[in-house]
């Protein structure tokens, strides 16, 4: 009989479902050396989180967090919440050896995200930071051929990460339009996801410069109960200032000579959740588009000529990374399939104690380019990381 | 507590495991009326099957069909087997009282479907024939456009289902290129979902001329013990005869006036699994590709002049049909979901004792229409249905 | 001082302005062993052809055509004319020994096809026919790399030609929509180019099999000064029968042993000038989009596995035929420059006296094909050419 | 008889050819006030010369451009020159009374560009610079469509300029490589097209921050016989300095509070000239890419719930500006048609003595935004215009 991996998840909302989803099918899908069980449940509304626990077979519920990370029957805990409380649960999780599985952004700021890396690494838990777009076959076949060469050098990033969900003014100002509760906008939200991608595909980033925009100054303020989710609503005739960017440009320089730029906002309308990146290089370019992230292009200099163009690869071939444990090639996959690979990964670096990434040392990196960015866009100049 | 309706499955290949994922997630993601439980799995090879049992969490294991399906416990019997073996199934489960979900296409020939709709309805069971492809909230979506007149009277339906499995000789002869076996090629197992997207989207078919044609008429013979999914490998120096066509085309006329047409092919070199139709009416016009199964094409001769084009919805929105039960908008699903949505329906109808669609009734039509043309293509003249 | 060839054109509406535009820009954009000169400029309407003929800077005009076609200063007549008359119109010019640059569909029915054929050929004069896709970039490469191996044997050809400019039943009965004068309605405007394409890329056809519709059966007589050209406006209170199907489908089998299909059609609402075909062969695929001439998609069953897919070729490279005449790689050009490439190969044709393609023989094998269609939709039984 | 309008061109390479094409053309599709007569293109070259104007009926040739200028004769000048030589050019063909009609970038540098305008100001001629994307029907629409409202506030403007002629490092040192004969690289080149879309879609631009890349520093001299074009050759053994950047970066605010991102660049492998912009506003959105450029897309928010999404606009209806001037709807246009439309648009200015955009007042704002962006990535800071 296999191992068994207990797991608390702390968390109940949009993530917590598709954490929940994934340690439910990551098994089912994957042949793993240890099995995942859904242990217990954390939220701080009793009623609603036994109502989740009960749909998403989570054997138990604590409404104390502290608790939860303290139990020792607990193995890995699930940090499912927005970034302002996770350096709390992880500080303590590590602690007490748990292992830990972090939904992104990982912090609020990059001294949080360093002890939160030192803690981990001293007590020798696994840290996966689930940026987990990482994760879809387009894109890690993406690095593949980055590694095997077919780009050569590489010259350009051109990356944008585009929603529209608050171009309404009327959308009320959730814990997301604050500072206290989520330190920026999209510059945190939406370019970690961004920075990731170009950590992962390019490299590292050696000077950053930001744009901000603040389209929208003011908001009705959003009624507390259900501030959680992106379908808020609001409150009538009272107005709070929306205090993070609305919109956030950076254009980088990596260490290995690529230039980049990246473009976060929530004001695209007509793009509910489009990452998008395009890279060029000496033998051949690359283009993702999340929206269809099944697919990926690919263009060749080594083509004939007359012959070449961008391919467009769907990614559901045997050969593509995590696809055979789908369907045959043609069916496509959707967004939470990626959450499923990154837990698979994660059993798997646990019992097989290996490296699972990107980790806690790769979000500090991502915050440190964030705040880098903030900075370059409060002074109007180039810093150099 | 909510009632539980108890599962039989039987059939534990592509899709076995289809199916078997969702009967575990329709009750995650779905308020269902009842739960299903995953009962047992029925299969010849005991030890895959036990194996399969575990994975997928299926409490028992049956080697007899015909055990499972008299017993009192088993309140679904869902056929994951090939076409060959639906008949004698369904009749078996329909007469134990058993409602059934029955993997497509309904059977080898209309004589077959009828007795299996007369058992069904005798017996006063539910009987869901899993063309799933309708429940894809781009297609169920497409379905109330037409419904609510957005496209008015309409003209054309042009489609066609492509994939590439056997463009290499050598692959072997499987199951699935033997009539005795399959009864046809692409005009039943693609064909059969295409006439129900037909019926679905535009109405009853009256005439029907069809093409057919044989490319490769010998093959290796199929190692046995693979030949039941598509990666089936080929036995050193012996050859068999192909015995279904390798390409089906139709030309046909609806009751209501539209004409159609359908190519179903297992030789368009580069299409894995692409199902893609045009519609075209008096008001406005849809398009669909399943390989991009989360958009929908739309063109409205209502839009302002000059400003006319073909949209893409992606239909990830909470209005349109079953996304709302999955992410926020832009965050796409997969190939597997129409199961899920298929379950949660079908578990709707059996608690509430509403109609399911389709049913053996549109799986009998499906089958006289590709009987239809299976005979035109012989004689080279037009049938009326 | 190079040659000059005089230019007699009959027409000058819509392909009337196409040709004189293509024989001007000729000389400009190739290198031509022969100077076409606009000599005379031929209609019934002596005021409008006048402005005509100053305007494209045509020397002279003639209001009979015979007058015309038995100039002996005229070297080539230019039939920019409705179907109707091609026949008369040729016969003179052949037996005056007129090279002759016809407009399409080459006639109203195959005997004078075969006719028009005969008379050419004894009277040993050129006689292009003027379906001028294949002479695309896009289109010629494609025959290219079909000639060249890549596609391999060809399994499938699947094309559409979709229109929608008398979707609205308002739309009045132009001479288009008449059998006496049009002879019959898409399957000979369309389809005549759609079959020309096929018999250029594929080959010469078998059998056919075919389906007509008529969707609009009466409609406003048109006001017969504005019926030559596609806004034609109505006369109010009279109707008249349309006489010519609405759309045309065909599926066919080459004598190669691909087996293709056709979808002709006025009421694609949404689709201006959409000619698409595909291609399915053994070594890989091509599909073609005319509303994106310049752009040809390419798959290629060499591509490293995983890699492969449709690769989206921009045809302005210096390697694409004719492309080199005209502008630096990726500046597309437009539906127009086809007819250039088409005069710039006839002149060298009669410079070389060498052959060009589609001639009347290709033209009469077109027209016994739309025949067969007609004879097809007429019996509902496949015809055998 | 219609008004005659003298042209002397200068230069005849690339540019010498789009004019001339453009000259002989826009009489022919447009109705235009006066007749714009080719009477004579200088060169230094007279060989090359000469058989230039013969190809292009220019009636004379002269090869001093200071002589061409002075001819009482001639009304318009059109200089079809590399950037360097615009402005001895412009200065004494204003200080003539000519009409201009100039290729783009307008200048060297803002001091130029000034000095330029004012004398054509001062001696009352029409100052034509030729950004020619802007008279695209598509981009044209776009213009329109924001004027009428459809957009909104606009709170993006993202924008790639990308080609990759260079990114083979045996391409050799031509002038567009060497700062003393070209100012800059994309900079220059490439982003005063996206610069002054901008300005005409958006509006002018506040700040700019900039970020410059030089890929490749030294590459083999240039065969001077060849250096004109973009095929040319190299000589061997000898290198020499890139002295202009290889791609250029900007982030920008505009006065509205709109903020953009360009990327102009000759090193994005597979892209040959696309030039591709996306506008999000508040009621609407936009995307173009120049190598479709008879599409538009456009989101409409004002589209029915569930219904919304990018529509491709095909620009070749009578509605779209220029296109009736063409060919019927879905019958695309080219590159070059653009050129036309600026001629038509420049000979009316003329005759009715208005207007015509983009003018040097705006070739002037272009190159302060060009010089910012340079100023800006050198020190690594904002520039404020």
């Amino acid at each position: 009989m296999k191992k068994q991996l207990n797991v608390g998840i702390i968390g109940y909302k949009f993530m917590g479902r598709a954490h929940s989803n994934a340690w439910i099918k990551a098994p089912l899908f994957f042949d793993l050396p240890a099995v995942p069980v859904l242990k217990a449940a954390c939220g701080r509304q009793e009623e609603s989180l036994k109502e989740f626990a009960k749909k998403w077979h989570w054997e138990e519920t604590e409404t104390d967090w502290k608790k939860l990370v303290s139990r020792p029957d607990i193995d890995i805990i699930d940090i499912a919440l927005p970034q302002q409380l996770h350096y709390d649960v992880a500080i303590a999780a590590a602690k007490e050896g748990k292992h830990i599985f972090c939904e992104k952004p990982l912090s609020m700021n990059s001294r949080q995200a360093e002890e939160m890396l030192k803690v981990c690494e001293d007590n020798k838990v696994k840290h996966y930071l689930n940026h987990n777009y990482r994760r879809t076959p387009a894109v890690s076949y993406a690095r593949k051929m980055i590694d095997d060469g077919k780009i050569g050098r590489i010259f350009h990033w051109r990356c944008a990460y585009q929603q529209d969900w608050i171009v309404d003014p009327e959308f009320p100002l959730t814990w997301q339009l604050r500072k206290e509760t989520a330190q920026a906008g999209p510059q945190w939200d939406l370019n970690s996801h961004a920075v990731d991608l170009a950590h992962y595909l390019i490299g590292d980033i050696a000077t950053v410069s930001a744009l901000t925009a603040h389209f929208i100054k003011e908001r009705p303020l959003a009624d507390e109960t259900t501030s959680g989710n992106l379908s808020a609503t609001a409150k009538e005739n009272e107005k709070g200032e929306v205090t993070v960017e609305d919109a956030a440009l950076m254009m980088v320089t990596f260490k290995n000579g690529t230039i980049g730029s990246f473009e976060a906002t929530r004001f695209a309308t007509g793009r509910k959740n489009r990452l998008t990146f395009e890279i060029y290089g000496s033998k051949g370019s690359l283009a993702f588009d999340l929206e269809r992230m099944n697919e990926l292009q690919y263009f060749s200099n080594d083509d004939e000529a007359g012959q070449q163009g961008f391919r467009t690869i769907l990614a559901t071939e045997a050969v593509h990374p995590y696809a055979s444990n789908w369907w045959p090639a043609g069916h496509i996959i959707g967004y939470e399939h990626s959450f499923v690979h990154a837990v698979a990964d994660f059993i798997k670096a646990i019992e097989e104690d290996t490296a699972i990434k990107p980790d806690f040392a790769d979000g500090l990196k991502i915050i440190q380019v964030l705040e880098a960015g903030i900075v370059s866009a409060e002074t109007g100049s180039q810093v150099t990381l």
